[in-house]
């Protein structure tokens, strides 16, 4: 294809990850280094500092600092919830868009996100195709969540399974020391699938696992949890629980639901809601008496970069890297994503091509049969899946003791 | 003083840590090592596995293994929290111990705890020295909550303090890259003291940390709590809070009560309790209608090993060490602290023995003067103190990318 000289825009969408910079570093990288894109600038915030005229000069970063990116977690350029609209409905925005990469000579477009994001980068594609404004514009993915549609794994879900998985393991110890037994429950992320919840049960590989790990995949049945605790407890004093936040019973209402049907008023006469972890650990003590803990996760899953997984970097990185080179060398209109294979205990991993349209619109699932039959665990297909994932411990630079993390500058783009 | 041949036997106790096996391991390694010390016996379980003869053999295990217990958190050799009586009221446990001492030949005896289990070992030291039993009794400090009066620092409350100020850098970076702003509450433990929520403002050491800090040495005003959280929300948008489990008002009454006055009732009928951490996010949701998110470290900042600190590892060892070494050279009725310089920036930490009776029934808190006057923060000689002991990182053993602990065999001691 032809050559295609011009500038480039990147942009972060939605909920970070610990990774998500390591892949707009790769395109970034790349495109800075290419002879055919003149310029590299950031959005702040998104497609949000795209319609404001917001953007930054990366070419102005120092090149050392501007490296930390690749271990720095949580959108460093900025992120935005922005749903952009249907153009069939209002274009306002697409045309904003369009003049803006008029303005700043703009013929690479690279967003970096999770599904939603996917879908701007793909309308904002098609408009421009429609309109035959030339501009490549590619999809780098990123979600904990890993249920995009066609690539193997999502940038970002591997360190936060490792995150889970380790933690999981130390608290597996830590609940395990006392001769009188307890009963853990650990809240997970993951509304719809439930890759991070399964990630837990890797931590059964040191001998210090979860015993029981519920999927949103499989409806989820209070009494039977219950007996099973019960059970668990009865014979091993111990009992560790991983639940994903969006498990929900065969009519399909969310079990953190059962909790506040009659929410707490506190002294000042707000409601106050209690997490799915604490109402699961007070059902489980209302049972059998014994002490319980709740632990959510919250954030720290897909914040933690001092945990993060340099498999997960580096493809994270050689993602990004691909998307600005696939565009350098003609391709538009594409997500890139991983294909692998894990024969023979060998993994294997590369970059490959995804129509955005179809990435836009799906969700990936835990497939049933990686479930146990009880739907109380995953089975070694999702582990044989997963592990490969979360090898290696990432590199990053330490000050005083804490992760050195980026700093931009962030110079207002002149066009 | 005179070569005191005889057995050794090593407890641990209280809630754990990230470091308790590195001290417990020195104090093996040292007795192992030793020429006069003829075995080293553990005790399952602190204290109850001596009163129940349930001591394992530790010259059995393999010495790689061994090891291995230097980075492995969470007392590998079990844990209690039972108290023992004072034994003017009640001597039966301290018959027992004696008797177990006698059938194994101990003649050194080690325990590895926070102020309760030094307050065991107090005890029973002064009963063995009333009965004329010669046994050298030393404690080995652990403590998270760093409480322990005399010694500088507590083993176990670096590594925490590591994981809480890396925790809220992670958290900094992800609460911060919307363009919408939120308001973060994050909760540590420290019922009494605010050491741990104070390691929370190294993290403003990267230019990420928390905007408020509340300890329990400062009496929380809840109105005036919000007004801080109002003003800064309205000028940055963003609002980042570290506040100890332990906070209360003028009245002595814990924060946490204010949100259980009324607790909620679930489904089942069964009371629901929020933590503090949610409790205070909803307060500032409804004072200013932004996002919020409260979350608590929970047992995490305890047992995270993989982001422990080195310098508390290695010095952990070092107070390990020290006691066994002291003891075979013919101290006992001691506790292992550490004396520390930090002039001109220089670190220096050395090992130091402690009276037994005073350590067991003291509590150190945060000195008023290392707090703002606003008491809403720590200020730079909070930070002075507690930077140096975070620095460095663990240099543990991964195996299938997770972090590979100990397994200990636990042969069963033969007297």
């Amino acid at each position: 294809m032809a050559i295609l000289k011009g500038a480039a825009v990147i942009g972060q969408s939605g909920g970070p990850s610990s990774v998500i910079n390591a892949s707009a570093y790769g395109a970034i990288k790349a495109a800075l280094d290419s002879d055919v894109i003149t310029k590299v600038y950031g959005m702040q915030n998104g497609i949000v500092g795209l319609l404001n005229d917001n953007l930054f000069d990366l070419g102005q970063e120092d090149p050392e600092e501007l490296a930390l990116m690749k271990y720095t977690p949580s959108s460093a350029l900025g992120s935005c919830r922005y749903k952009i609209k249907d153009p069939d409905e209002d274009e306002t925005d697409y045309v904003r868009i369009l003049e803006m990469f008029k303005k700043y000579d703009i013929h690479y477009f690279f967003y970096n996100g999770g599904n939603d994001s996917m879908d701007t980068c793909n309308k904002i594609s098609k408009f421009m195709l429609r309109n035959g404004y030339e501009v490549r514009c590619m999809g780098i993915p990123k979600t904990i969540d890993n249920d995009l549609a066609g690539t193997d794994h999502c940038p970002g879900f591997a360190s936060a399974a490792k995150y889970i998985a380790t933690s999981m393991v130390e608290v597996y110890r830590d609940c395990h020391v006392y001769d009188k037994g307890m009963i853990t429950i650990v809240e997970c992320m993951g509304r719809h699938a439930g890759w991070l919840t399964g990630a837990a049960a890797l931590a059964g590989l040191t001998g210090n696992g979860p015993d029981l790990v519920y999927l949103p995949e499989v409806d989820f049945d209070m009494d039977k949890f219950i007996e099973k605790v019960k059970d668990i407890y009865a014979r091993n004093k111990n009992v560790l629980v991983a639940v994903s936040e969006g498990i929900h019973d065969k009519d399909g209402q969310f079990i953190v639901e059962y909790a506040v049907k009659d929410a707490a008023v506190d002294a000042f006469g707000h409601k106050q809601l209690g997490g799915l972890a604490a109402f699961l650990a007070n059902e489980c003590k209302n049972a059998t008496g014994a002490k319980v803990r709740g632990i959510e996760l919250s954030l720290l899953q897909r914040c933690a970069a001092h945990c993060a997984s340099n498999t997960d970097i580096e493809e994270s990185f050689m993602a990004g890297q691909a998307a600005a080179n696939s565009a350098i060398a003609g391709v538009t209109d594409k997500m890139v994503g991983f294909e692998c294979s894990r024969e023979n205990g060998q993994y294997k991993c590369e970059t490959k091509l995804f129509d955005l349209t179809i990435v836009a619109n799906a969700e990936k699932k835990v497939p049933r049969e990686w479930i146990n039959e009880e739907g109380d665990n995953v089975n070694e297909k999702f582990i044989e899946y997963a592990l490969p994932l979360i090898q290696g411990q990432t590199k990053l630079t330490y000050e005083n003791g804490l992760p050195r993390f980026v700093h931009l500058r962030k110079v207002k783009a002149q066009a």
